[in-house]
């Protein structure tokens, strides 16, 4: 099995893991990237041998940019290969070019499927027995599903008031499920005590490097239903950050490929966050280097509710770097926005609705300029809510 | 533009229509079959231009097997495109070679999205004004959902105790819901009234030729996956059979077309119900030509409560042809199979999981032989049915 993976190292600060055993954060607290061979993985792959394969391999038909598994070891339940659909009617009469990247049509119904096909998979390669994770809502139906397709027990710790739905299928797919009266940190302590005592694999959020990898698919996906280039804007629901993360690092990885246009500009990342939970909103406006605890997190968009990201410097330097902004939309406008969106034959996700105000802030505020090429990224279905409707 | 599409012809008695106008059933009251150039069509396409195609055509890659409309014009939510899962696991210790193909990744979470894609953007080119249509569940939803994006008003007529999900989706994507107090033969007779005194566009199972072309592309796109060739047996959850119906006609046309080996038996289709409304099964065990009205239709799984199909003569001409059979599956049996295969990682709905103990049933009956390739065809996701969990 040829893989271009050769090892992982820290967003912060550098320092180098190999990537044949588990790891989780750097000791100093950073976050590892996995590092690829990409010259050679440029001299010997061409693109044209990805666009070949059918859709059915879904997110491995990347599989040169993903860790080397054999296909037949690869936990998969056809996530990937989502549509990329034209939405003229919201672009402000065609003032920029608009795209909506639809993740509702994932297994489990959201883009957490992404992370957790990459990250179960790379789990049992590495030997996990248990794994454990927190979350505010999709990721844990995610995980319990790709881990009950693995055969590896998995155990999701949530807020007690996350979506019903959400607990059920926790609980269907076999998971163990841990309710908390409080909200994903009071989660993920939770889970850190069983990771030290009994030795769980730790899934959390950026606690492994794979679930990220997973979640970079998205855009390679996006550059390659765009003819391999990058949009000009990306808009994207930000709780724990993995997509726009994933987001950058696949454009930056294409870039050095090739299989981009080398001059282009990586798109601007927008984060757009909840009013009821904006750490990254609060702190881009205020300028800052790091994201500082939201008190009081409360939102419709239960994916949102993430009042203290680990990655909140991570993201910030990204939007930075990219030219980017970070908005926040209150919970009533994103509850008429996602009627909007039905109203026109998309029942999106809460997260993925408040994409739509959030649009029309930055056309209003003139940020994005006429002919421009914007995705809207749609984290999940509103079938995963059915309550809201 | 190009259409390989000729006219329309009546399975029951071969009368023919023109397809450039709006048709529904034939006068001796028989369904229309959209009938295309096939030889002209297999000189002028080789499969592979098919094979070229990205994921992101959705079922109009297979655009020269559809009525001839211009990308512009079809009206997609990114429907099709769904994995073809191995699930070793259920084929009694390899016993047979066993798929899954998922369907509950489609738009609105059901293969109903095929149908309502073709069948709206074929109502919109005709010149319908307003689509009406009865569904026991998921159709309703589907086709609400597409009216929308094409900005069509629709009117859908249910039982009142559908799923409420779906009567709740209906109105979401700004359909006009019916309730009405009885099965969708009922919804039927309500809606037969508008399409004659307001000039609706009647979209009922079979009483217009294109939602069969829709689901049609659910049997190419099995045999593309399977590498252009026909599994052995399909095992297909059956309400009002359209997508039994659309199998046995894809795969006939791939023969014809040379797309698949013309020497390989058509696969055995397998009419899966539920034993609280198996009208098909009944009249298969009994040898009849018809099927005949089932009183006091009841079943958790909303999509095969279908009491009198009108293509039911037809479906069992097809288990006849195909030397397929029948068979019905209880409900406390189909909520414990939901439950087994969620512990596999797949949240089935219903009608999807009825497919499991149905495999069983025809393993022990020696009905399956070693080495066969069977399909399970889950036709949607759990998470429409989330009163069931």
């Amino acid at each position: 099995m040829i893989t271009y993976l050769t090892h992982l190292a820290c967003a912060a600060c550098d320092q180098t893991y190999p990537a044949d055993e588990p790891q989780h954060l750097c000791t100093c607290g950073g976050i590892l990237l996995a590092q690829y061979d990409l010259p050679r993985l440029a001299r010997e792959v061409p693109r044209e041998r990805i666009s070949a394969r059918g859709w059915n391999d879904g997110l491995w038909r990347y599989a040169e940019l993903l860790p080397g598994v054999p296909p037949e070891r690869r936990v998969t339940l056809g996530e990937g290969a989502t549509p990329l659909l034209a939405v003229p009617q919201w672009g402000m009469e065609g003032q920029v070019e608009l795209w909506l990247k639809d993740e509702g049509l994932n297994p489990t119904g959201s883009f957490k499927a992404r992370g957790a096909a990459v990250g179960v998979t790379m789990a049992r390669q590495l030997g996990a027995t248990h794994i454990a994770l927190p979350t505010a809502g999709n990721a844990g139906a995610a995980w319990a599903a790709y881990g009950a397709r693995a055969g590896l027990p998995v155990i999701v710790a949530m807020p007690r008031d996350a979506p019903a739905i959400t607990q059920h299928e926790v609980q269907l797919y076999g998971a163990r499920l841990h309710l908390v009266d409080g909200l994903i940190s009071d989660a993920g302590a939770w889970v850190a005590q069983g990771v030290r005592s009994d030795g769980w694999y730790d899934a959390s959020t950026f606690k492994e490097p794979y679930r990220l990898e997973g979640k970079k698919t998205l855009g390679l996906e996006i550059a390659e239903q765009l003819g391999w280039t990058m949009p000009d804007v990306i808009l994207y629901p930000t709780g724990g950050g993995v997509g726009l993360i994933g987001l950058w690092k696949a454009f930056q990885e294409l870039r050095t490929l090739g299989w981009v246009p080398a001059d282009q500009p990586l798109p601007r990342l927008v984060a757009v966050q909840a009013a009821g939970c904006a750490p990254v909103v609060r702190a881009w406006e205020a300028g800052a280097d790091a994201t500082a605890f939201w008190e009081g997190a409360a939102t419709i968009a239960a994916g949102l509710r993430v009042p203290g990201p680990l990655a909140g410097a991570l993201m910030l330097r990204i939007l930075r770097e990219t030219n980017g902004t970070a908005l926040a939309i209150d919970d009533a406008t994103i509850h008429t926005a996602m009627q909007e969106c039905a109203r026109a034959g998309l029942w999106l996700s809460p997260e993925g609705a408040a994409l739509l105000p959030a649009l029309r802030t930055l056309i209003a505020q003139d940020w994005l300029h006429p002919g421009e090429r914007v995705v809207l990224l749609n984290t999940g279905s509103g079938l995963v809510y059915p309550d809201l409707v």
